[in-house]
């Protein structure tokens, strides 16, 4: 086979000292794959991408890297597959790129997996109650009271809402600790898919009403744009913990807040509805709340292009890709222009 | 079967309380124990179990139950098993007790699954930088800068010191997240049997020197007591997390709290060598601490005398025990009594 010629379209250098590394190198030379990185030498934000694009016969995308849309790949015929080094593609590629017979994959499942590592730390600082039971560093105090309220991860019931990449791995990772119970709200999933990774299917109303721990774990897609409201805040146990690793905008911001003010229930995000958090916000003065910077899924993207390059790898020997999206799939994906 | 006869042989009311529940009664009578538990009723510290025990073929222990040497046993014949609800027996049987033929059975599997979980929970905080990039409540603030400074568990060294039951359920919640490597200083267990879990047999040395996240989770025994000091502490690489689940005078209390007040490492404790952790304590100021109050192992004492009436089931049916201590595994427990 000969030498294949692969893009890196980013104009970010940010984003090519990021994901190009030592193991990307090997990984292409190891393929035969001559991989062009443009934005390695310096920022090239006004590249004109479909003037290089016929020469390549792979692209690799990541975050504001443009449309690979039929009209951006309208001169390329040698193009059969797009890349994304990141998570979703919903802003990557468009129908248009299915309609013109090209493939698409993306590293969701290795982001995933990094997300799915911060909501089991989580859930484990969920069930032993950190908030009353820990001092971090000389900042606060801790409550030496014998009789702990903290919950028994074995008789507690952890509810997900959504079953993608994230939620599989989270599943994996939970299966050695034997929780009580595991209940997934998902459309896509049947009961018996569900039954293999431990867990029972059921409604969005049943994850917020039954869950001890619930994980906010769906795309944001139009279907469930700020879809969490009032009702469904109002239907968490007392003492329970709502856990959003995924995206702010699943939920509507003012009924959120007010419910958590209530200190009825707590919370643990790593998402906000402006990042970074401003100093003034209320969500800040909350005392029943845990926050992270959005790094939930910051770890591993030294792999994002490597497992990449092996997708295309997969594909020119005819093999079935790991990551790849289709057209259903790319219109559940979240979407980041949503509720902007 | 003849109904068997079972003594809960503690004085103290809320032992009694604490361990004494539905599923005790349910499980008695599904087996056909008949259980007394004396102090259901009121602390009955004053007790003559000399007189009592007798009566009984077996005998449940947990916390500052008396001593089940042959002395206090010599006039019972009856008496086959003595089972501990809670973890180390060292102070709860003696050499005479297995001179004398007499089983010994503990609860501490169950109560090291509660351990593990918390260690698992501490090598997450420690990957993720929890001290840095997380506020708590309206504790603190965090930092929003993009670089993460946070460790890739696929990339990082885990170093445990110990192979007891915590360390493999540790190793079984650890196996889903895939970390880079695991090592494990044990006098007690061949390379092949850690290989089965993943794990390289290395020295005591290696372990400090060459992991990320080291955990302590051996037994204070003879050997062991304050056996770390400041030659091994000035191993631990920087940016390192020394995770103490264990036992804290495992480790020399000045040079700990030296080189913790370099900054050079971090550190994660659950034990301390005065409870609660007085106020003026300078370990109180250390800023790369996390502390949590000694409840690592609270979660799960519902289940210690079920698991211990299972175990006198299965010794009456003359199956093997789940939770058995032989005369040598005894020697090597933690004696609470060493380095006080």
């Amino acid at each position: 086979m000969s030498t294949k010629k692969i893009l890196f379209m980013t104009g970010h250098k940010v984003y090519a000292d990021t994901f190009w590394n030592q193991d990307c190198i090997e990984t292409s030379r190891k393929l035969d794959f001559s991989v062009d990185v443009p934005a390695l030498q310096h920022d090239c934000l006004d590249t004109d991408w479909k003037k290089l694009l016929p020469d390549y016969d792979a692209v690799i995308t990541t975050w504001s890297s443009p449309c690979c849309n039929a009209k951006l790949l309208s001169n390329c015929p040698k193009i059969k597959i797009i890349g994304h080094a990141a998570g979703s593609v919903a802003m990557i590629v468009d129908q248009s790129t299915f309609d013109a017979g090209i493939r698409v994959t993306t590293a969701n499942y290795i982001m995933a997996e990094a997300v799915a590592e911060w909501s089991l730390l989580s859930t484990l600082m969920a069930v032993r109650n950190v908030l009353a039971y820990t001092q971090w560093g000389n900042q606060n105090s801790m409550n030496w009271k014998r009789a702990f309220d903290m919950r028994d991860l074995k008789r507690s019931t952890i509810g997900i809402w959504g079953m993608g990449d994230t939620t599989r791995h989270l599943l994996n990772m939970l299966a050695p600790l034997h929780p009580g119970r595991i209940i997934v709200c998902s459309n896509h999933s049947s009961a018996s898919s569900l039954a293999e990774f431990g867990a029972e299917k059921c409604s969005l109303e049943e994850v917020f009403a039954e869950s001890d721990i619930i994980h906010l774990l769906a795309g944001v897609n139009h279907e469930n744009l700020f879809r969490i409201g009032e009702k469904e805040l109002r239907l968490i146990k007392p003492g329970a913990t709502l856990i959003n690793g995924g995206r702010a905008r699943l939920v509507q911001e003012q009924p959120l807040l007010q419910e958590l003010q209530t200190e009825r229930f707590n919370a643990i995000f790593d998402v906000f509805y402006q990042e970074p958090l401003p100093e003034d916000s209320p969500f800040k003065q909350l005392k029943n709340v845990i926050y992270t910077p959005h790094n939930a899924g910051f770890t591993g993207r030294e792999r994002f292009v490597p497992f990449i390059l092996n997708e295309f790898a997969r594909m020119f020997r005819g093999e079935p890709l790991l990551g790849e999206i289709n057209r259903q799939r790319h219109l559940t994906m979240t979407d980041e222009r949503l509720g902007r």
